[in-house]
């Protein structure tokens, strides 16, 4: 059965703008998704993978090489020669060991031979693409802190049983969980990039237009895909304009500014919130094609990059989304 | 001993309507079991598994592999012949560990021969069949959320001891539990197509009938068998009706509108509540025979699909089924 | 020194019953008996063992095959010759792990001659005869609902390292244990067939007798096994009649209405209340050699059959015989 | 150094006294002795094992065996001859594992010449002799459940690892504990045949007593044990004695009937509280040297073999002891 | 990318000091770093490590060997050539075992060859250089006293697996953590030469400027850190003087006085606050290229060495720093 | 560098007094010091063993055989000729294992070579010397008791892996800790001989003549041994004269009034405070070179023998030594 089409999703468009704007910036750090069971959020992060075209891989390479990363592969690619494959989306199963998802010593090989050879785990699987974590409150802290270190550097270091292996492990890490089965720990959540909340639908015509497009999906997967292929196409082509623009794409010291008063005014604890901002805004604003960033990027995508980092406020009961939005009607408008 | 027949078991048309669903439509998501214990859930359920005719497997395949599906076996058995096997029945047993359910490295023919083999699991096992968990509140969460992703999928993907494996898992799950004794996360009920609630018969003459049955069955149970085969035959017939016809069973907007309309009033959270209604329906109408998805299909198994998605409402203190009834009263009446 | 004879027990007339019945019908499902320590609890389960006619097993077969059984034992014991042996009497050891219970592979069998052989366990030992359990509620639940299973279906399905071994696993399980020390699951006493109570004589003269029946057999175990060997075949020849009765003992619709009424009374949740009472009535009028099941067979063991299954009732604080027992003078007074 | 003279002791009569009818009657059931810290448990426990005259072993026999025992051992140690060996006194470890104390396979043996031999552990090491345990609280109960099996049965069995040996292991388990650090469930406790209380000597002359003779000791323990020589051989006189009649004699009618009543009126549970009075008294009047056991003999050991099985009783607040003595002078003024 | 460079850090200045009388003095033993997350923490440590001129080791030594040390080195490497090499910076992942930070024996070299030879573990590539362990708080605290315990000593001492091996291990320890998230025990602390607390910065001039220079630094890192090459050098001049002056510089009595009234007035336990306080006082002045070490110096480094030592004081709710600063004024005002 | 010495240790004289105690007799059993952290604890202990004089041990002796006992050492050391080495001072890790403490099986041997070697442990290496645990109250309590054992019986009985050996393990073990970090268990306590508190100096010039001399050692420890070496000397020459004197030192029994009266009047449990007081007495009257013990040598040690063992006296709030002065005052005053 084909995927299910990124632009066939009706409404969501808070997660749909974080899943975008990580795709235009890689380094941004990572989504996570707060929010109700069975909203589809894993169906748009797949969705948004199937989307993007195939990319070129050295054949047979287990580190997911690119033609120029070959001279570094600790598998030694650089003999073989590049293929199609399509984007990677891992899904970290629940229970996964540290093992599985670093790499490990080949153990049946050692014993056969006596070579000491590295069986690349999710990482390397996941690199170029896209790791999707589902419930990670129920992850071990110390799993996610591993995986929060590996998606900011870029780079995963095996130190272990004698190895040292050291392979690029670039992708977009996706985080979801309910916030009413447990919370990740503060520390945990300053280090994903954006967050957003994702709820059930209330309009009874886009429940009844999600069953309908459910059930065309099921009676017919390709003939559905094929109607929403241009839509999806001209997706396609705005994210990788973004990322063309992204190099160049300047940020005014006005909108740092904007950005520092901000967040100095919701109660953000360190530095990451102001920098993300930052970041987010540049990409937002490459994505929409703008010649340089400008505030209303900045507020656009304010909510996404600061949520999650709020100080709690005991006298302020009112929601994390609400706090800033009502800092920014206070200070911008 | 013979089987008890599917038939002869007195009274609880709820669990056997829901049975009867899933056997139409396994797609449905498997059926969560409420209920007292000695109520005869494990009876109902292997009563319908040993009614249902036998099933055509490639010799000696460890997938269960169906003669069309051999060609992408991981266990190569596409140079045997099919043979006549009846539908597997899996019961977990309790304290199953992750390798006996998902397969595992045979370890002991590695050792002596150094290759890497696949023994199959109880997975593989319950393949075109049943997978029936007692007591499932007592199973580990990271279980019960595998198998309801392979139950979901109908494959199995298994990444484990530098193995590789991807086959074949299509099968109902079942499980069944005492709410008493410890309740499912709602992540994971909300992962089950259906949930039935089962409870003692209060009826001095059901009761009396059921142990007539059972010293009946217990006396000559292969008699017992004859003089309800004709009863158990025309169920037979029935879902396979219901099977053939499922293909072709269109659900109008009207009904789509209704389903939607119910999920809002009564409070479900996520879209898996509508989309369950609206295949629960579909496959009732095609078990019924109905030309197309009425409105009373729709109403007859809302609570077999949304009584165990309801938030909880504090203010509202009457049972899941009643409050169901209550909104189909107020909305549909 | 010699075993102390059933017979020579001094009162405890409910637990020898409960015994007597389960060895004419040892599908009733075993025993619990609650109660105080040093109440002999151990002592008469060993005594009806030693009192037992030794049985024929084929010789060397570790599975305790019967001559009519050698066709289908997993150990292929078919070209022995049958031995006297013994009824086995197998006594839990505390802390037994699931598998030394179940059976295990011989590993160091597997390890020097690479074959893979199944090293039976206290299950196939128990085969034929009785698996007491002393202090049942410090069990493991999963290894106690483990030994319900197999005393249930009378075989050991063991799947397990490679293995998949299936055997005959007939035999009575006892369990023990003091209500003050921690309770079994409701499911799990709801499986055992009977259960007693237990308690310490009270009378004086009682107490006397039992130091010098004790002090008789320390003295002289074996003359004082004489003196009671009479009384100790006539029991025997009891449960022999019983046995042969058994097969043709029919259970007339008016007994199986007073049962229904009987539990619908006194609140028993699910069907193996009334089920149990039907045929533990059936063993009783064959141990009386009854013509057929009457009223009185029923109610003398309607407290065995139904005590540990009663649901609790705040309303009501006499015990679950008192409450049995009141029901009984109500309806069929 | 030599070991501190049994007779020695300062004090201390009541622990004096369990040691040495269980002496006379090793199947009494072990002693659990109660009490502060540092009040010489295990030096008494050890100064009568060293007391005691050495036994004939056959040389080399890992399991301790009497030249008559030798054609059972396991070990085949009948073709050796005897030789003489002090008392064994194993002092079991804390922290000492269930293989250790039950034995176990040689598993280096079995790695090297593919032999499974038994390695007898700390029971078989104990075989006629003591089994002290400092600590009995801090022990597991399966440990403790364990021990007193074994010592009440006089054989340990064990059926680990594929190995199924039976060996003798005759003992007086010997616990020691203090109740404010934690408590024996009252099962086990029940299981010990006699109790006593050792105190801190309050009399200022027997605490310069006790550091003179320790001085003595330290400065000179032989000859210190050669002022005592005669009175301790007096005591060993006294328990061969003992040991010879204990066959012989008899319990009359009347102190059986009062031991009921004692037991009856202190509110033991079970039956072994007036089993062990029994034997206590019968041990007791050997001992003494009297022709046949007297109320005074049962009056004399009743604290010892009753104490620690009396129910609690939450009206009334004082000891076990002083209820004892209160029932005692209420019945036998 | 290139590093950061340390004398771009905005602001911080107290952790800056920190860093630098530690890299003066590496015997201060250690630097404990509080605060909120996100304040540049880590990109401190490392920047003062990329800061540093190279080191000279012996070519493929493993423990990091000094030419002048070579000569003890355990895997001697007296025979190889001196290189150049950076100055290490260890990062401690979360979930590191002790095995991987001592160091262990080559299990595979063992178990090919037979030889036992030891695995440096983090601890040896620390050597010289700097080992970080973010939120140490979350680290076994047997772990982090064992790694307080080298650092204080300088050598690390592995006594494991029948190895016994004796290397170098001088480095500074950096630890960081979040009060809020759990506190180290006392005893550890202690441990810590000095403390720092960091907070994100409130000023928005200096968020503005901080984003103004990641953003640059992103774009550009080799030529960002050209532009602060010369700051950086003149950092690196006043590090190796005060590393020159150190072993010269006296303190005089008086300034031990103050010390001692000091640690007196504010109540630290123990004498390892006036002790660091003399040490860091004397660094500092160092560092400051002071003739003798002054009262101003002691007080400028007294919140760092005493911070974390303070007895908690129930009656005075004032912070640490705050209790110091007060006692300050009082005393030498 | 090396150690600090023995006499330049300012104050702390209660500490000092006891580690001379136990070095004049190690039988005192152990030495426990509570107290602030920072206090010099195991610099005073380290500098008590590197004072005393060299030992002779047999060469290569993995036992640490005294010429005197190598016709009973288990390495077989007898043929080797006598060597000089440093009094052994064995500072036990955190995280110690048993195999670690006791010795184990050489695994390795035992795998190469076929035989069982045993691998002796940090007990054997603290032979004749000290053991030293820092932080007692963090180590396992099984482990505390048996080292316990071992230093009150002077050998160490290792009965492991099929190993059966003993040898000699007589050393001073002296524990520290905080008792605000958690307690010692009372058994554990009593079992120490003596305790001492120590404590912060309050006295400024104490404190700035502690840094004075840490200064002076930290630049020169050499030349700052050597100021030292006189006073060091004479403290060994006192050591030496007491050891002699010991064994013929007498205990008047009016001495041995007054313990037994002291431990009476302060309520210690047991009898071991009044031996360890009438031990330490005679220790220290050998110390001070007395004639005889009097009452002024017992009343100087009775804080040091019984301060861990009062009884918690609820209405008595005053410390333990408070406790023992005011019953010294009241009895002898």
């Amino acid at each position: 059965m084909a995927r299910f089409p990124f632009s066939a999703i009706v409404g969501q468009d808070e997660m749909k703008l974080a899943l975008l704007i990580a795709a235009v910036d890689p380094a941004i750090g990572g989504v996570m998704v707060f929010g109700d069971r069975g909203t589809g959020k894993s169906t748009a992060a797949r969705a948004l993978a199937a989307l993007l075209p195939p990319i070129m891989v050295m054949e047979g390479c287990r580190f997911g090489c690119a033609p120029d990363e070959s001279s570094a592969c600790p598998g030694q690619c650089s003999a073989s020669k590049p293929v199609k494959r399509s984007v990677p989306f891992v899904d970290l199963p629940l229970g996964a060991t540290e093992d599985r998802v670093l790499g490990s010593l080949d153990l049946e090989r050692a014993l056969r031979t006596g070579e000491k050879v590295f069986e690349p785990g999710l990482l390397a699987r996941a690199h170029r693409g896209f790791l999707y974590i589902d419930e990670i409150n129920l992850l071990e802290d110390h799993l996610v802190d591993l995986l929060l270190d590996v998606a900011a550097s870029g780079e995963n270091v095996v130190e272990r049983e004698g190895l040292s292996v050291r392979h690029r492990a670039r992708f977009v890490l996706i985080g979801s969980g309910n916030p009413e089965e447990g919370e990740l720990r503060p520390q945990l959540l300053d280090r994903f990039g954006l967050s957003v909340e994702v709820r059930t639908p209330r309009a009874i015509d886009d429940r009844v237009e999600i069953m309908r497009r459910c059930a065309a999906h099921d009676a017919d997967s390709i003939g559905f895909g094929a109607r929403w292929a241009e839509e999806d196409g001209s997706i396609l082509q705005q994210i990788a304009r973004g990322q063309r623009k992204l190099a160049r794409m300047d940020v005014p010291d006005a909108v740092l500014l904007d950005a520092a008063q901000l967040c100095s005014a919701v109660g953000v604890d360190g530095l990451r919130g102001e920098l993300t901002l930052m970041r987010a805004s540049r990409a937002y604003a490459a994505l929409k094609a703008a010649k340089t960033v400008r505030r209303e990027h900045l507020l656009h995508v304010a909510p996404l990059a600061l949520r999650h980092r709020l100080r709690r406020d005991v006298l302020d009961e009112s929601g994390s989304t609400a706090r800033i939005e009502r800092a920014i009607a206070e200070q911008f408008a």
